[in-house]
């Protein structure tokens, strides 16, 4: 496994031609791209540039439509509902986002749940959108099935993340994003490839079996709810799941649990969908609705320097303040480039045969 | 260990003249022993009349004010920040949560955040206030340290449950309602009391050290985040923990983190507070700011419907939807009664003599 490293600008552009050229306007193709280069910068390498060629082969089986007319189909003050016209979720979220925004902006704070929508990226991305206004970022999504509740040897729901994010003062914002699975599909793929085993507690084969082999999970096996087995509480990790799903697709008109369509183009969704698309809730809340935002931000500082200081078990490793390590690779990869192997490089190449764009050096 | 069983309007009667022989007024001593009593009839025998010993031991140290002038200092049309005034957070948080079911029955949504309060008894007491009226509700609280950030040996954080609740149509409300840690503290205390192990992944010792013994925790030791250990993504546990505490205390002005007052009246708050009191966090959303409410309840039902039907790994155990057995319990334990352990009992009838009311028979 080789690594080829390129500026943020260089993928930039090549995304944004990738989208055009799946016929999104300039400004659709280059929110996408802002949210998929957001992800490389910060780290999250299995949500960025490397899900392209999934938009596109999505898109070429008419299940993105990259001109839709995302609009609000309900409302009061505070609350929506976003139809997003089975749009890229990568600018369908931010346009829900922005709702919210202008909600809480009037109201103290704003709500949008969000139907017949795709993949949205990094909850992260769109959270931030509200702390750079000095709010309270919500975001969630459901997502293609592959985790079991406990008890049963069904996939019913996604790894449907949920992602917090909070403006600090002399600290980068704190971002709590974590999918409701014990393991990132991410790493089991990385097991896979490289022929290991995974931890127990990541898994359970087709029977609902404890398993280490990560391949059981291409023979309907499923991912573990965060806390793995009943004994560790994986009822927790369903309850979490359970509420995203509702949340992003109840609540909105999408589809849930088992009928959320899947992320890959080569698995078609189920008949019967009782809902549009894929779902997700988004909100915002105004810091200064509850107390000053100085005095708020004081605090958040005060609450990081405390839990940086905690006593570590060892000294190498002190207490990681969430989404610290992601502020700190996006320093780092907006300086130094974001590194791509060369598996994906091969694949993004490819595209660009296929769309007549330039290619990666 | 015996049991003994009353009628949840004994229980009720008795703790109604608990509260006030604490000087609570006649409507907190209704309201406060409705919490406490929700609490034992849906089978959470931590939260209900047992604690009671343990509310009486704070006031008479002068912790928790049963005068409390309990009132919103900070609002927005949707948020606000409520004052507890050092109240039971049996009263403080209904309150607040009456705030919120205002700002929601106007606006859409309702959000207040609480400082100055004392512990609330069961988050799905308040959450529930907002299903009645056909909203979607939320409850959170920090609570006193007990669990410690992954790679750390201090206990910083609490137990910190958070609680979503939806209503349904022919089913009853949806209700996730759970501790941000791995083990409930219920559970180490029996097998503390009984001498047994507890599993791995529940707790760690004053060194950070994986134990099964219960008693390391009174030694030092602290409870694990939900995930158990990194790699099963305890960093998940801790920041949905982080989540509840930066919610109910960041946000509101109450103590958080290390700092938050503990429950317990032998042990006394740290100096150098930088808040006041144990916070909490509650919300309500207009369903039908989203959709018609009969649409919403015929999803959910659909929802609970598929997830009950979910293949089982075993047939003897399907899949449990979150809020179903305390339901159960609920509907079980009034018709049939509470039962008590005899130290309960005997603890209640221990504080009857002393506050000079009609002891349990």
């Amino acid at each position: 496994m080789k690594y080829f490293t390129f500026s943020a600008s260089v993928l930039r552009a090549f995304t944004e031609n990738v989208f055009l050229k799946m016929g999104c306007s300039l400004a659709h193709a280059t929110l996408a791209a802002d949210v998929l280069i957001k992800s490389d910068l910060r780290g999250i390498d299995s949500h960025g540039v490397a899900r392209l060629t999934g938009y596109v082969r999505l898109w070429e089986k008419k299940r993105i439509n990259t001109n839709p007319n995302i609009r609000v189909v309900h409302q009061t003050a505070t609350t929506a509902t976003v139809d997003g016209d089975a749009g890229l979720g990568l600018v369908v979220a931010p346009f829900a986002m922005q709702v919210a925004l202008q909600k809480a902006e009037k109201y103290g704070s704003g709500w949008v749940a969000v139907k017949n929508s795709n993949h949205f990226g990094i909850a992260t991305y769109h959270a931030l959108m509200a702390v750079e206004k000095d709010m309270i970022g919500f975001a969630m999504t459901n997502a293609s099935p592959l985790v079991a509740p406990t008890f049963s040897t069904e996939r019913m729901l996604g790894t449907n993340p949920m992602c917090y994010a909070f403006p600090a003062g002399k600290y980068p914002p704190l971002i709590i994003d974590l999918a409701t699975s014990t393991a990132a599909n991410g790493k089991l793929e990385i097991a896979q490839r490289k022929g290991e085993n995974v931890p127990q507690g990541w898994l359970q084969d087709i029977n609902g079996q404890a398993t280490l082999n990560p391949t059981d999970l291409k023979n309907g096996g499923s991912l573990l709810p965060l806390g793995s087995d009943r004994e560790h509480s994986s009822h927790k990790g369903f309850g979490l799941s359970a509420t995203v799903d509702i949340l992003s697709a109840v609540l909105s008109g999408a589809s849930y649990g088992p009928w959320v369509p899947p992320f890959v183009a080569f698995l078609n969704p189920l008949d019967n969908q009782p809902g549009q698309g894929i779902g997700h809730f988004l909100g915002a809340m105004r810091v200064d609705g509850f107390r000053p935002i100085d005095d708020f931000k004081t605090h958040l500082d005060n609450w990081i320097t405390r839990f940086k200081a905690a006593k570590p078990i060892s000294p190498a490793q002190p207490v990681i303040i969430p989404g610290e390590p992601e502020t700190q690779a996006e320093s780092e990869r907006t300086l130094n480039g974001i590194p791509l192997i060369d598996a994906v490089v091969d694949d993004l190449n490819s595209l660009a045969i296929k769309l007549d764009i330039k290619q990666l050096a």
